[in-house]
């Protein structure tokens, strides 16, 4: 077996602060063994792409990264292994290593799907030392490598079905009747939509009995079926569970589903925020402006106060809350504090930044008359050379320039507008617009 | 029969620049005649949204008002019959009138699918004056409102087998296998996925066929089917011939779909823009420039040299090339030229803006040493009030800064970043980032 990622170094995978895994409830525990194969040798014919659909960048991320991620994130599931095909083994490593995909392990796959899941399955028994031999798992969870979305909640309710009953899968209504076509093109009958379902993935397991279904099928099947529910009835007599599955469990096959899985995933990174301000009084009260507004149209908005000097503990409360956006609250100066880059180097070392880009805003206030105010280019230089420097760290950094007045209406106007922008920059996490000045 | 929209007042409902319609060919000649129905009174509950998803906003525009654009492009389509819910009525008229959709009427629907359908069939012929009766479509296609990326192509190629065959739909590759199950839930057989495809929308019929249908079909299909193709097989002995369509006839079912159609639509909204230069040599050098990088990643880039007060044609000359981004460009100063509103009074006036927001960004070259050059608060206060005032009229004015030296290459790869900057403006549309001055 060709393996790697085993010994690459780990870090948390999280989730995505705010995301559906709280809603869904606490971890599940299982008193079976769990692994994963994941077929992505597939070539994405259907994308209009050359780039195979698994490994097309959402953030710059390839997608099957993500799907790692959600398996990474079930502490249950022991082992991930993928199975790509020759000419993407390479990549496929490369990407475990860059994403610190600590479970997962790299096969080479066949030419059809089934050829390609057998694999995978063969790689959990074959070539071991012996005394993993006698780890090989009690059920396996078989996923495709571009449904990135999958939650805990259904990879338990699947695995524990498999265990139960030796084969389980995830199932959706119709969205579409299904209907048959004589050989000369024509409608010959439609299904009734009631009584059919779409058959989908996760789908589970016991490994004995998956296994013996791919010792035993003909060539036939391998070259041309694609559905493993079909193998375990076939030659296990095993009839699969059929679980509702959540939407979610989609599978990301044309251009469109690239969009709507990149939306999603800003929506995901948009949900919280965290805003950072000095001891200043002035720093603080605007802190607190922001935050009434952001939690308008955020989940969750913190607000820290932050002398950097003083408190060491700050940088480790600061990334300890899972946030993928800061804003850090700045007054009469364009000078990027020491604590700009501290913070910086806070999101780097628990490589927050590696996984999706972090957005930081940077925000001024001026308290001096509009009218004899002005930003001169050097300000303008000094701002994109930092944000040059982050953005080679997948750290995005805007900044924000909010004209205080004495007027209490309207600092509450333009702190509003200003929350507005901020709002806007998180969710598009462009990276041609850092290092630009926004003004309210 | 309640109808709205016929007297409104008309203007062109041109396709995006360089979507997909053109790619398709020529539009196309049919010798009978042909209108469609829309069946559009679903409440969207698979959304999770309180609005019925037709309505949900895309780009602020609601989608249903995308699928009258689609098939008001389509020359030979005389009428399209809406049928939504009582409580939907006003909106839709509302709808209707806001985008001058001045083919379509709209009826109130049933309870179910099918009676909806037939209720905007009757509309066809009841309660019209005698001549009008006489012109009953001999064609008429049936469309879901929640599927606005049809095409001139596959409703030419629908209609036209549905007047030779009496039905005719689309059909789709299935994606996932069908199952079936048996009482208990579990797997009960898979079908063959070769043999079967998904019906897909639109479809279309003679009006006698699909008439006659619903008249003989039974209370129970009325209120339990939802598959036209079935009744004409079965109460008019019509088997549709089936026509394989492209993927873009997917149906916006969850809100990932609407994620996916906002990205599709920004996406043909960015393949071209107008850059507009003043008669100054090095506003046209600049726009040159700007040319030569913006058609590394968009379809179609004009340059327009105008000198506004001397040629009046220039006007007619912007606005005729269908364009949805603008660039102006403008030397040393920033004072809006009256150029800037006089584009924008021309983009109103072709109602360009009334369909989709049209984003005109005004492109400053500083020539003067960046040391001693400064923006003051005035500057950015100008810009912003009339980028408020363009945005009321669905315009989004964003500025940009080029500092320009006496270093060629220094130029070029300012230019670059700044066409990078546009690029990343056009395909985001963001309101809230109106009126902000960029610099590079």
């Amino acid at each position: 077996m060709a393996g790697a990622g085993r010994d690459s170094q780990r870090h948390r995978h999280r989730p995505l602060a705010g995301d559906r895994t709280e809603q869904a409830g606490q971890s599940r525990e299982v008193d079976f063994s769990v692994a994963a194969v994941l077929p992505a040798s597939g070539c994405g014919e259907r994308m209009g792409s050359t780039t195979p659909k698994q490994f097309c960048p959402l953030l710059q991320r390839p997608l099957i990264s993500l799907t790692l991620e959600a398996f990474e994130r079930v502490h249950w599931i022991t082992e991930v292994v993928v199975v790509v095909s020759q000419q993407n083994f390479e990549l496929m490593n490369s990407v475990i290593d860059q994403y610190s995909h600590s479970r997962a392990t790299v096969v080479v796959g066949g030419l059809t799907r089934h050829q390609s899941i057998f694999n995978g399955l063969k790689a959990l028994v074959e070539n071991r030392p012996h005394e993993l031999w006698l780890e090989k798992p009690e059920v396996v969870i078989i996923h495709d490598a571009v449904r990135p979305f999958v939650e805990e909640d259904i990879l338990y309710r699947v695995a524990s079905a498999a265990n139960e009953h030796g084969a389980a899968g995830a199932i959706r209504p119709l969205v579409s009747t299904v209907v048959a076509t004589n050989p000369e093109g024509y409608l010959d009958h439609s299904l009734e939509r009631s009584k059919y379902r779409a058959s989908e993935m996760p789908q589970a397991f016991t490994f004995d009995v998956i296994y013996r279904a791919y010792e035993q099928c003909t060539d036939y099947d391998l070259e041309h079926g694609t559905e493993c529910l079909h193998l375990a009835l076939q030659y296990c007599g095993i009839s699969a569970k059929l679980i509702d599955g959540p939407p979610d469990l989609w599978k990301v096959t044309y251009k469109r589903d690239l969009y709507a899985a990149e939306s999603i995933i800003k929506e995901s990174l948009s949900k919280s925020v965290c805003i950072i301000t000095g001891m200043q009084e002035e720093q603080i009260q605007l802190g607190i402006l922001l935050q009434e507004d952001l939690q308008l149209v955020m989940k969750q908005v913190d607000l820290l106060t932050w002398s950097l000097s003083k408190e060491s503990g700050c940088v480790q409360a600061i990334t300890s809350k899972q946030h993928y956006n800061f804003i850090y609250i700045n007054v009469n100066s364009f000078k990027m504090h020491q604590e700009i880059v501290q913070l910086m180097e806070a999101v780097e070392n628990v490589k927050l930044s590696a996984l999706y880009p972090v957005v930081v805003t940077v925000v001024h206030l001026n308290n001096m008359d509009a009218a004899s105010f002005s930003v001169r280019m050097d300000d303008f230089t000094n701002i994109k050379q930092l944000a040059k420097e982050a953005s080679r760290k997948n750290i995005l950094i805007y900044s924000l320039l909010i004209n205080s007045t004495k007027s209490t209406d309207k600092i509450h106007e333009s702190v509003k507008q200003g929350a507005s922008i901020i709002e806007s920059l998180i969710k598009q996490r462009s990276p041609a617009l850092i290092g630009q000045l926004l003004v309210v």
